[in-house]
């Protein structure tokens, strides 16, 4: 497909600068504070939680981004800014207010974003203090000072950037997120009906129209972002925001042509790398696991089934003791809600099949457990029902998962 | 009410008989194999997992059921004899049709159970072997053998028995269970459209008709074992069973009097302790925890919000961790699908507010602490907007619980 993958993650597309440094809350005083600019005003658009549980910054975000229009984004980890009252609005309009006046652009083209602990008011005035020196900072290779301020309980930072051809030339995407735990992201637009904290921030220098960039975004996070699934916790501030400001002067792409779909494709390439890295990085877990599910009556039964049994406790501690326990995942789809026949269920541990004609298929225990001795395993379930498809990404549930999630804040 | 707790369990009642040994099906060598059996043909009812994933004894009970009919309960353990193919249900037809031959009773009422590893051969041959000596030590204070026969990763039998009046005579519900892990259940009359392996055996000498049976059965069950949820994950197994013999010989018990509402209740009152036994003694679990949630728009969108609390892995960690991240319920009754809206939602950990007008209110962490180090807590959401209620039990999420699961079968 054309798709080259760059260095310079968030900063690789031509005209963004970006920075990160520490201001002052986490207590571990690694970098908390984040920065990406535009040189322009970029076409812009987001997706966020389906929490009715909302940090303020998505529903700032939301009210900012209507005009479609945005040119900075402003980040702080270690707090998430949510259930923090009427205060805790108004402090993430002050975070926005603030780097805008010192940007010299607009309050409306400044978004926000937060994550971290629930509940707890946000220290405002480190961040405002600090705003003058993270904007000094900015910096053309700036990507990985953002990419390490955004972080929570991630162990490693999280960024890509690909190129592509549009005619004679040469478009960049870039990307940088966070995201480790509370995850299972069920994002929509602004302006949709529909759920995680994870964090991703899109730059292009492609010229693109709006409704290529809204459409290309919601179908690329509905194919990977929201079929991820750590911990099945919805988070209040999930986000994915995009910002394309046209620097590559290619031809503007428009919808229903081949530069639309390559655009979309490269949304996904990205947002594939980053949900697997999120994946790897996850709290505790020791391994990446795709479920596939075919043959579903309806793609959303496809999905039902598929997240059921990437959310099973059981399952994914059979995973992380390397047990081939599949009988876990039959009862995990059978009480997914999906349409299920348990005779003309079929079911694959990797590539051996293991379930057919309701029962097992009878298979050495060896060849079994090195399935799930692996890092990296597929489970494959075929209802044999109809043509439905869906596929979820998950881990392991480990005892470390449940010591560091039962020691995170105390 | 008028209820009296007794001793005998499940042989509380008049002319009910138990028994339970180890016929070689489980590794530990623990007892393995039960049997109930009531003197005269009982009416008899039961409710069923909804998972669609149903194991043989689950489909044949409810065939078994249809006539209102039954005499004996025969049930293994170590081995739920599901996803076995057409052979499970020959063995499972099989256990019925000997245990009603050596008992001298109709095959079709005789019931039967099976708990344990999905997907594995149900070894048949041992269990009839096992089954003249089973019959041979039937006895009158039976009650604990069949109880601990009955048990799987659970480590304290479960049994209990109250008695009270309906007229001049006195009445009694005697009832064992187990379910330690696996435990979601939401289960369903037969002849109903709905999901646990949680097993609850009821025996009464009530004189009681089938509907007030029925009905009686259905309510209490929604009440209590359809609330709780250990780890999310649903049995393919689940089912509560009633046999009613009518020895006490008083007034026919019929629908819509005082007699059927003090009928229900103590079926509820059972069920209400056992589900708390079920819930102390589950796999790894350290604490007894209540979801109550009150305000919502209906009674549905109670128990949406009140079981998305009871099932996120992030507040059960904190749970275990002693750590009153309130944070974590609000997340997870925002995602819950159920109407709401942040800046009405009050949050109680035990008798302290936390949570009110879309923030925090203030109080000593000390006071918190002292909530979550407690082996049994409270927890109570009110969402300010109408007047649905609902109530969960569950326990915490521990590394225990984990270690538990990655080892169950290797």
């Amino acid at each position: 497909m054309g798709l080259k993958t760059v260095k310079g993650g968030i900063t690789a597309p031509l005209g963004y600068r970006a920075s990160g440094l520490y201001c002052g809350i986490k207590q571990s005083k690694r970098k908390d504070l984040a920065l990406i600019v535009s040189e322009v005003p970029c076409d812009a658009t987001g997706v966020f939680t389906t929490n009715k549980v909302q940090a303020s910054c998505v529903v700032i975000n939301k009210e900012h981004l209507k005009n479609g229009r945005a040119q900075a984004v402003v980040v702080n980890s270690g707090n998430a800014n949510c259930m923090t009252g009427e205060s805790g609005f108004d402090n993430s309009r002050t975070m926005a207010s603030q780097t805008a006046r010192i940007l010299g652009v607009r309050r409306k083209d400044v978004l926000v974003a937060s994550t971290g602990v629930i509940g707890k008011p946000l220290p405002i005035r480190k961040i405002v203090a600090a705003l003058p020196e993270l904007v000094r900072q900015l910096d053309r290779r700036g990507s990985e000072a953002a990419a390490t301020a955004i972080l929570t309980t991630d162990k490693r930072l999280k960024e890509i950037a690909v190129e592509f051809r549009v005619g004679r030339r040469k478009v960049r995407v870039g990307a940088i997120a966070k995201g480790a735990g509370m995850i299972h992201p069920q994002m929509v637009p602004a302006t949709g009906p529909k759920h995680a904290t994870m964090l991703c921030f899109v730059t292009t220098d492609a010229a693109v129209t709006l409704p290529v960039l809204r459409s290309a975004l919601e179908r690329a996070v509905n194919k990977t972002f929201n079929r991820v699934s750590i911990d099945g916790d919805m988070s209040t501030n999930d986000m994915v925001v995009v910002l394309a400001n046209g620097l590559a002067c290619n031809t503007r792409i428009v919808e229903r042509t081949p530069e639309a779909r390559l655009f979309q494709r490269a949304l996904e390439a990205v947002f594939a790398y980053l949900s697997k890295q999120m994946i790897l990085d996850a709290e505790g877990a020791t391994k990446f696991v795709e479920v596939e599910v075919r043959g579903a009556a309806s793609d959303e039964d496809a999905t039902r089934v598929a997240r059921s049994v990437a959310t099973s406790n059981l399952f994914k501690c059979a995973l992380f003791g390397s047990d081939p326990n599949w009988g876990r995942i039959a009862a995990a789809a059978g009480y997914s809600g999906a349409q299920l026949d348990p005779w003309k269920l079929q079911i694959f541990l990797g590539k051996e099949l293991v379930v057919k004609n309701g029962g097992r298929v009878k298979k050495s225990a060896a060849a079994l457990n090195r399935v799930f001795a692996r890092k990296d395993i597929r489970i494959l379930l075929d209802l044999g029902l109809g043509s439905g498809r869906a596929e979820y990404r998950t881990c392991d549930l480990s005892t470390n998962y449940v010591r560091i999630n039962s020691a995170y804040r105390t």
